[in-house]
């Protein structure tokens, strides 16, 4: 894409209202707009990333064998009575409206209720199960504070999915699937490395639960680390007598954490609250055994730009970047511009995704700051200099020093990286 | 994909509270779930639908320049009492909600503001212009009745595109490259050839607006065709002086219709009351010149099921079928199942769309009418007949008779189609 086309444009002025990383960058790199305290919009190269996001979490999803549903934001109360999560002493997140007749409704900040009500037109006999659903779809949470950017908001895209199993010892079996699929997911988003598996709190159906808990300075929750056993323990549950059960010996390090997904076994506390029940092969009646499984699209893209930004700006892995290559034409020499748009459409030719700063009357200094700023991988320059050197400048973004290579050599390098 | 393995299962009743025909057959063959009057998820095989026409839309309106963005359901009171929208009373169909503060909210029905708003960030010269941006969002509208199926919902989502232009001559060359989108568009969902371009009322910047209507004898509208001009007139601007000013001649034809897309010259209603302006080549200051056009990619899928089916069931086109082909394995014999499921894995492997019907211990009478309701393009059988034929049969779902031809046939068959 021609950055001149692109309606967005940097910004060098911090928002005065973010104290957050990811919101100050993301903004000033025109990825996202502030609606209001906790309410985002997803503007292009922002919602490029965010769909690469997306992406990776569906193939993963569908290769454990989800499928794929869309539910609504509009909740019908009456579901919800029956779980009791209706009240708002009980559930201090909703959102409420009303209907003309006055009738109240929700707007949904998860969705075990409507889910379960589904399946109970679809599961009947052993034969049905086990199976999982998910769904990328918009949650409402009226939290009170709202400062973290996008990684806690009132309005966000939650992949949620929900595993439905006869009983426990089938439910373990996927569960674990669950975990490796979770694992895959932040392998590929580029923060593999600094997320941990972490034993957390559980509910009445199960001693724990699971967060997948990355490590960032600015990081809301507290966590262990037992580097050895590549796990760690969320503060919560850190206790003498856990370390023992899980025999993971003394050597932790404490650290801040970003939870960027978690898995949970949910029991039958929703089957038995909304009769969602099953035949087994004898002819008797059983409660179904579930789980769920969340991921946060934007709060993942959020924790890329906390762990990995440096001091000029973000650094997007290859995954999710919103184009692989930033091509920078240098100066008004017609030479330098007729040899960039050659290699613009050099690139663009053999798919690869590249962002072409090709505005006039921009200084090499304000474009290598944006290309700073913005972040894409790889940094191919254009210029009087590079000509001379029959080539072009390539330069990682985490890298300090380019190098002067031929067009060839930059297809043959981005090729076989990709 | 098996049709085993797929969690929904088709219904033979007619769920009691649904009067429209395009909700009866797509809750019946599970492709949808009503929540409540007016609400409606989007189980696997809807989604597939409405995934493919929001694919179709997407290239079309990246065709004409446009940049994808997400805005938010959450809207700040203040942007739309600046634009007088804010009020229930010149509003009647909002939805609105408070934050923990008691500060009022509204959930979006529409995006004139918030992205008006937002281009202020980024439109400030004649250079800017023009652009145009669109989202596939969900929007909110508080209908006081809702009983058209997925026609008219109270919670949906809306592809909106706005356009920016300096001024209103070019805004009308990008008006008339929207327009001949929205041609494509219904033409290659299936419906071109029953949506016709109408006169409809404009607002103040405009004598009309355009919408895209499709006859079906359930539509809402009435609408008056002229054949010769491939147009129509909208019954609420249907007069003498009209036809006369269009040159349209005297030989209309009454019929009831659906609006499947409109598309609206805004003026400077909206920049006028938010200052959205830009600098001139001579430096005056100028409001910017807006256009929109949306289209509800589920009201297209309604439509597409109320003008195709015929009493047995859907008839989906074969660019918005969930898959292209429903494969039938008939009765218990063992080599008839392992000849189906040697037809569904060269299918496949042939990147061929193709649901699976491998399940035991239901009738051929059932498969089929699962068939004729679920509506894909063609329908393979696989059964003791035809592999004493040694063939399959295939048979299109507009069709009466099938026929019996052999696999390679049938490669080519789907191969030349597609």
């Amino acid at each position: 894409m021609r950055q001149s086309k692109l309606f967005t444009k940097t910004k060098k002025e911090v928002p005065t209202d973010e104290v957050s990383k990811n919101a100050e960058l993301l903004i000033r790199g025109g990825f996202i707009h502030k609606e209001m305290a906790g309410v985002y919009s997803y503007l292009p190269l922002g919602l490029r990333v965010f769909k690469k996001i997306e992406n990776i979490i569906r193939e993963e999803m569908d290769a454990i064998g989800g499928q794929e549903i869309t539910m609504t934001a509009l909740q019908n109360p009456e579901l919800w009575k029956k779980t009791d999560r209706w009240n708002d002493q009980k559930v201090d997140i909703w959102f409420k409206t009303k209907l003309k007749n006055d009738t109240e409704l929700g707007l949904g900040f998860t969705h075990e209720e409507p889910l379960t009500s589904i399946m109970k037109n679809y599961i009947n006999s052993y034969r049905d199960l086990p199976c999982s659903v998910y769904q990328f779809q918009t949650k409402f949470r009226n939290e009170i504070r709202a400062k973290s950017g996008i990684m806690r908001t009132r309005e966000f895209v939650m992949k949620d999915l929900y595993s439905f199993c006869k009983d426990e010892t089938e439910h373990n079996k996927f569960y674990e699937k669950a975990k490796e699929a979770y694992k895959n997911i932040f392998q590929r988003a580029g923060i593999g490395h600094l997320t941990y598996l972490t034993y957390a709190g559980g509910g009445s159906f199960s001693k724990f639960s699971h967060e997948f808990q990355t490590v960032t300075s600015t990081g809301e929750d507290t966590i262990y680390i037992n580097e050895e056993n590549n796990i760690a323990i969320n503060k919560e549950v850190f206790t003498d007598e856990l370390k023992k059960e899980l025999g993971l010996g003394d050597n932790f390090k404490e650290t801040k954490a970003v939870e960027v997904g978690n898995i949970f076994t949910l029991g039958t506390r929703f089957s038995d609250a909304l009769d969602l029940t099953y035949q087994t092969e004898k002819g008797d009646k059983k409660p179904v055994f579930m789980g769920s499984y969340g991921i946060g699209p934007a709060r993942l893209m959020g924790t890329v730009v906390e762990a990995l930004a440096d001091d000029k700006g973000i650094i997007w892995p290859e995954s999710i970047a919103p184009f692989k290559v930033h091509l920078l034409s240098l100066g008004e020499d017609e030479n330098v511009k007729k040899q960039a748009n050659l290699v613009y459409d050099t690139l663009v030719k053999k798919n690869i995704e590249v962002l072409f700063d090709d505005r006039d009357e921009i200084s090499p200094g304000e474009k290598f700051a944006d290309a700073d700023l913005l972040g894409m991988p790889f940094r191919v320059v254009v210029s009087a200099r590079s000509m001379k050197e029959k080539g072009v400048e390539v330069k990682k973004r985490n890298e300090e020093k380019g190098k002067v290579i031929s067009l060839d050599e930059l297809l043959n390098l981005l090729k076989a990286i990709s």
